[in-house]
Parts: C-alpha cells; sequence; structure tokens
C-alpha cells in the first residue's frame, strides 16, 4: 500500500504539469479504446457477473454491476462531457503587489491524490479517472470486490492510454486487494493521500468518516423536506411534490419528509394522498387524524431516507416550527419551501441550514448538470471545502506564489 | 456535552441572522467590559499562575500563561482590528436564472458551530470567540487546564456582553471539564459541530486528525525550506537566510532546512555558517566536506520543525533533486528558491506543493495580514476547504439558494 502512495505522489508531481491539450488528447483516446476494448470489457464483466449470480446477489444489486454496450457508450459520452468542460486548473484567483513590492498571485492547482471508496457500479472507475485526471490529479481507487474483474480491465485500458501517451500509468490505480484491511490502510495514508472521497450507502459513509485520518469529502444521504405553508399554492404544491417524490424515488434529492401548516393540513392532506396513490405515508398524530391510512411515524421515521414510495409528515403551527423540525432531522442536502408569503420565504431561505434552499420548486433540481457545473463528482452534505452538486472546482486547491527580490521582514 | 452541542447549534440560527452592525457593537462592547474588568481578569489569572508554579511549569509556560496589561491591550486592540474587517457573510459568490426560469443565488454563510482546541495562550479564549462571531458563528472552546480560571473569566465578559445585547450567550461555550474524556467526545460530536480547528504542538494537533469524526482544519507545523540555486545572488541569499531563520525562530513560517546547489556549495556553505554564527547546523556528508562544524544529520533531521537556532543543510545536484528533496521532506507550509534563472524559478513555484512558493524572498512573510486578509484564525497545512494563512473567509460556506414559480423536473 505504500508503494502505490509513493507512486500517486509521483504521478500526481506530473499531472500537475500537463496543459489542458495534452490531458483532452489522453481523454480521446481514452474515448478510442474503451470502444475497441469491448469484447475485452464484456467478457471480464461476465466473470462479475457469474460470481454474482452464485453468491446469491439480489437482481437489483447484478443490475447495478452489469457493463452492456449502451452502458458503455453511456461512460464514453461522460467522459466526452469533461472533455468539454472547462480546465479550472492554473486560474489566477487573487493577484496584488504588497507594499514591500512582493508580487503575490493565488493559483488554482489540483488537489494532488485522490481516493475514491465506492461501491460495485463500475462506472466509477472511468468516471473517477476521467474528473481527476481533468484537474491532473493522480487518483487511488478501492472499488467494490463484486466488480473487480470489471475495475481490472477498465484500470488496464486507462494505463495503456497513458502510456500510449508517454504519461505515468500511475495516474489510476485500483486497489486489487478486495479485503477490508486494504481499505483501512488506505483510510490511515496522510502522508500520500490528500483527501478521501467515499461514494455509496450511508454504512460505507459512516465508515470512512469513522476511521479515515484523511480528510474526507462526506457525500450523499438526502432526507430532504418540503414544507407547505398556509398561503402556498396547492394545486403546484401537488405537482412539485409528485416530482419530488415520484420522478425518481431511489436518488439522494427526492422528497423524503413532508411538513404541513396546521391551517391547511385538514384540507391539502386529504388532497395530497388521494392524488399520489401510489406512496404510503407515515405521519404525526395530528396528521393522522386527517387521513386513516397514514401509519404512524416513529421519531426515527422522521430522519430516515427511504429512497422509495414512502413519505412522513409532520404538522406545524407556523413557519419558525418548520424550520426547526427541518433543521433537526434533515441531512443539509435539499430543502424547499411552498409558499406565497414573501417574508416566510426569506425567513426559510435564510435560516435552513442546508447546501441547497427552495421556494416555490421541487428537491430534484440539484445536481451539477443544472447547476451549470457539469459533470458531477457527488454532492457533499458538509459545508468543509465544497457544499452541495460538486464540479471539477471541488477537486482544486490553491497556492500562493510570491516573487520578490530580496525582501526580508 | 450533548447539552453543549444542542445550546451551540441554537446560538448558530441567532448568529446566522444578525447584521455586521450589531455584531460591531457586541465587539465595541465587548472591548469596554474587558477594560473594566481588568482586576478581574488579573485576579483569575494570577490563580492560574500559582497553580503553574506550584506545579513547576516552565518559565517558558508560565510566560505565555501571564496576562498583564500590556497583553490586554493587545487582546483589545486584536478586536479592534476585527471590526476592521469586511464582514463576509451574505455575499452573493454567483447568481444566474437557470433554462427553466428558476433564480439560483450561491451565498456565503457562516460555517455554524466551530469547536477549537488549544493549549495554554488565555488570548485564543477572546481571539476566537470574535472571529467567529464577526461570521456569525457559535463557538465551543477546549482551553488547556493550566488557563482554565482566565478562560472562565473570559467566557464571563464575553457572556456578559452578549446578554447587554439581548443575544444568546451560548453563541460562546467553554468545555470547563478540562479531562482529556471531554474533548473526546467533542470531538465525535457530528450531530452538532461543523469543524474542529485544533491551534497548539504537533502532538496536539496529531491526536485531533486522528481521533476527530468532523471534519478538521490542520493548522500549524512549518518545516519550511529555501534552495539556494547556483545563480543565486549569494549577498541577498545571506541576508534572506538570516531573516528566515533568525528574525524569530520559534514561529512556524521561519526556515528550518537549507537545499545548496553543489556547484556553489563550497563557496557559500561556508560564507553562511561565518555569517550565522548563533546558528547550529545539522549536514548531509557533502556539506560536511566544506565546513567541519557542520554535525551529521539524521535521516529524521531532515523532516524536523527545530523552532530553535538550528537548520539542517542538504547538498543537491539541481533544482530537480531540489524540488524532490523538498516535496518528500517540507510540511507544505512554506518554501522559496533563491535563484536568477527564471526558468528554475517557474520550475520550482510549479512542482512544489505547498501553500505559500516564494521566489527570492524570505519564507517569514506567510501571514495573513501580510497577505491581506486581516486577522489569522491559523495557518491552514492542509489543501481541503482553506489553504495557507486563514482569514474570516476560512470561517465561512455558501449555500444555493433557488426561486421558483411551480418548476418540476
Amino acid at each position: 500500500m505504500k508503494e502505490i502512495g509513493i507512486h500517486a505522489k509521483q504521478a500526481a508531481s506530473q499531472g500537475n504539469t500537463l496543459t489542458s491539450a495534452q490531458k483532452n488528447k489522453v481523454l480521446e483516446d481514452l474515448k478510442l479504446n474503451l470502444n475497441q476494448s469491448k469484447q475485452a470489457i464484456f467478457t471480464a464483466n461476465q466473470k462479475d457477473l457469474d460470481q454474482a449470480t452464485q453468491s446469491g446477489l439480489t437482481s437489483a444489486m447484478i443490475d447495478r454491476l452489469s457493463v452492456n454496450d449502451t452502458y458503455l457508450q453511456g461512460m464514453i459520452q461522460g467522459i466526452d462531457d469533461i472533455i468539454g468542460l472547462v480546465d479550472p486548473i492554473g486560474k489566477v484567483l487573487e493577484k496584488r503587489t504588497l507594499d514591500n513590492g512582493i508580487d503575490l498571485e493565488k493559483v488554482s492547482v489540483p488537489l494532488g491524490v485522490v481516493g475514491i471508496i465506492y461501491e460495485s457500479r463500475p462506472n466509477v472507475t472511468v468516471d473517477a479517472f476521467a474528473l481527476n485526471f481533468k484537474v491532473g490529479n493522480a487518483c487511488i481507487l478501492k472499488g467494490g470486490k463484486e466488480a473487480i474483474h470489471t475495475n481490472i480491465i477498465f484500470e488496464t485500458i486507462i494505463q495503456k492510454t497513458l502510456i500510449e501517451n508517454n504519461l505515468d500509468p500511475h495516474l489510476i490505480q485500483l486497489i486489487k486487494d478486495v479485503s477490508r484491511e486494504s481499505t483501512m490502510k488506505l483510510m490511515k495514508m496522510n502522508d500520500y493521500v490528500d483527501v478521501l472521497i467515499p461514494r455509496g450507502s450511508q454504512g460505507l459513509i459512516d465508515t470512512v468518516l469513522k476511521e479515515s485520518t484523511i480528510p474526507v469529502i462526506e457525500t450523499g444521504a438526502g432526507n430532504c423536506h418540503i414544507f407547505v405553508d398556509e398561503s402556498a399554492d396547492q394545486e403546484k404544491a401537488l405537482k412539485i411534490i409528485e416530482n419530488a417524490k415520484l420522478q425518481r424515488p431511489g436518488v439522494c434529492n427526492a422528497l423524503e419528509s413532508l411538513v404541513v401548516h396546521e391551517k391547511i393540513a385538514s384540507e391539502f392532506i386529504p388532497k395530497l394522498i388521494s392524488y399520489l396513490d401510489e406512496v404510503s405515508f407515515k405521519g404525526d398524530e395530528v396528521s393522522q387524524t386527517y387521513d386513516d391510512t397514514i401509519l404512524a411515524a416513529t421519531p426515527e421515521d422522521f430522519y430516515m431516507e427511504y429512497l422509495d414510495k414512502v413519505m412522513s409528515i409532520k404538522v406545524v403551527a407556523d413557519v419558525e416550527e418548520a424550520i426547526e423540525h427541518i433543521n433537526t432531522h434533515h441531512t443539509a442536502h435539499s430543502d424547499a419551501i411552498l409558499t406565497q408569503n414573501e417574508s416566510n420565504a426569506n425567513l426559510f431561505t435564510q435560516k435552513i441550514d442546508a447546501a441547497a434552499v427552495y421556494v416555490n420548486a421541487s428537491t430534484r433540481f440539484t445536481d451539477g448538470f443544472v447547476f451549470g457545473l457539469g459533470a458531477e463528482i457527488g454532492i457533499s452534505t458538509q459545508k468543509l471545502h465544497a457544499r452541495g452538486p460538486m464540479g471539477l472546482e471541488a477537486l482544486t486547491t490553491y497556492k500562493y506564489i510570491l516573487k520578490g527580490n530580496g525582501q526580508v521582514r
């Protein structure tokens, strides 16, 4: 593992000197090489699928592992999107001449070595490399053991592409020891790894937060809330809630918990329940008095990210109580208020402590593409470094460069 | 401890709504209250000093604990400087209308709850509060047990000032349980604390990095290097090295290790040694051949932050070897090249992976005031969130606010 760290640091030092044209050339070549290696990819992937079937993985998990031509073309399109993004490196963020004549510049530079720990989706291997390479970072990848053969073939193709371009193949390194121990070691490699990004389930993220001594960017869980205020346009509210809950119930920006103003609860809740007949509801005692299909919510329900056609409901006295309830239970991802009252809207956007706060729109818009950042590495639910959808900039840092002619203090 | 977390989160929610005028008013009142409570401060401080003497602390440590009128006026001047800084909250960092008509704004907001773990210097208590309050953060402070009486009186005066202004006194909370256990608990309070900033020795910082599950901003250690290239102006080099090493040997931006080009080593090293007769040198074998006062350096010497009148020396073949040596041994704080060769200067600034990289100037300039950031919370030696001197901006984050009229995805 130490070897991997040393190689990564050396490779990052090369990555830091590449021009945008050099980087885009490699990514173009990678697209070609992936297309030319289709058969090898499908063969390797079949090994993973066979093992998955033998070990009795669920069909959803097998589906997530599977790489067919459509999936591969999607990955290649992803690389193309990354080629199209502006290179964020070398931007002069600040520039001034100090009183003593020293010229100071603050310049954007690659983060260096980025470790990514993820579960079974094999597209992450290519995607994480392409994003990091575009910035000039070296990446160390620890993927799920279920996808090991597919991940290895992707690493081979990427390293071949790097070598063909006379670059250090260690700009990508896949950890092939699929044991938990190798992940534990990676999380302590402070001398070599600048940041760790876990991508996957809450359990995985919690483990990395707990064990890592390297700075972590936390991504993921979204317990998103919508508050329907007294003055909400109820017809629009039904459509926004339907969209936020049902357009893709399994994603992190989907709605999980509804908060309703008590003055409209008796009218709105029954209307909503008949409108969303696919969804099952778990509510507080007050909400249950308005519809007998609402099950009793436990205190834990209000913390749940169901990722399913289930929603919790809470009735509150006013916008202040709604804010308090949401700030206590949410994961600080995306929350919305539906209201015609501008001062309530402003109070909500000011006081809700989340990456994205909406007025009269669906929480589903929290997304790197929608926010204009291009390809997305993940959605940060922490407040340090990057918050909300992370584009290429989240993979950069800066340094100060100071040029003098003999100045002393 | 959980109580402290809950109170801090509530207080932060109030801090987030304060105007710049309100915040500056409190800081002005705090200056007055500190001056009016001089006697109580000195009495409390005397208790700490008495205990320190009894427990046999070194005179350097007792000195660091001691609060006299000059020290207090320095602290008050520090608050005044913070009042003068521009409030970084509420800045619109980005603004655009999405294709679907939603207005998106990215706005700077307080980080929320900041935990600070520090050693004996009692001025940190007031300083950390003032910086965080200026931004609207609530702070939880764990100071060294040696300063507990002084820290308590400062907390009392600050809380009194907050109450007089009808604000939540929990905007500052000092942990009065001086045991190690309370620090351990603080480091796991992810539900309540947004970031931890350790200020103090490398041992303290390492413990926090290892134990904390909360994001940490690493500050501190500076193993700063200067590389004297073949073409350096040697007269200027002597003055820069003297300044970087001797102006304040105990600070993090002081020079610790010198790297010399082999072509000038035989001339420059003896000249330097006679010029810096207060400094003792530990060098590699080659350097030792040029002066018999140079002691043999162990491999560990090149990693040392001496904070004293001691310096390591390494002779290298060229700028590439210098870069490699420095990137391996430094703490990524501040490094300099002294050269007349522009392409070597550019290679050095590009490839040295440090917060501040200098050409022909002393490393001593790495400082929040010098860099134009105003008061400084510390100097970050990590790459996430903030790098190098951290001003008020390092205590902020941002959120996205999106206003629509019924948009769905």
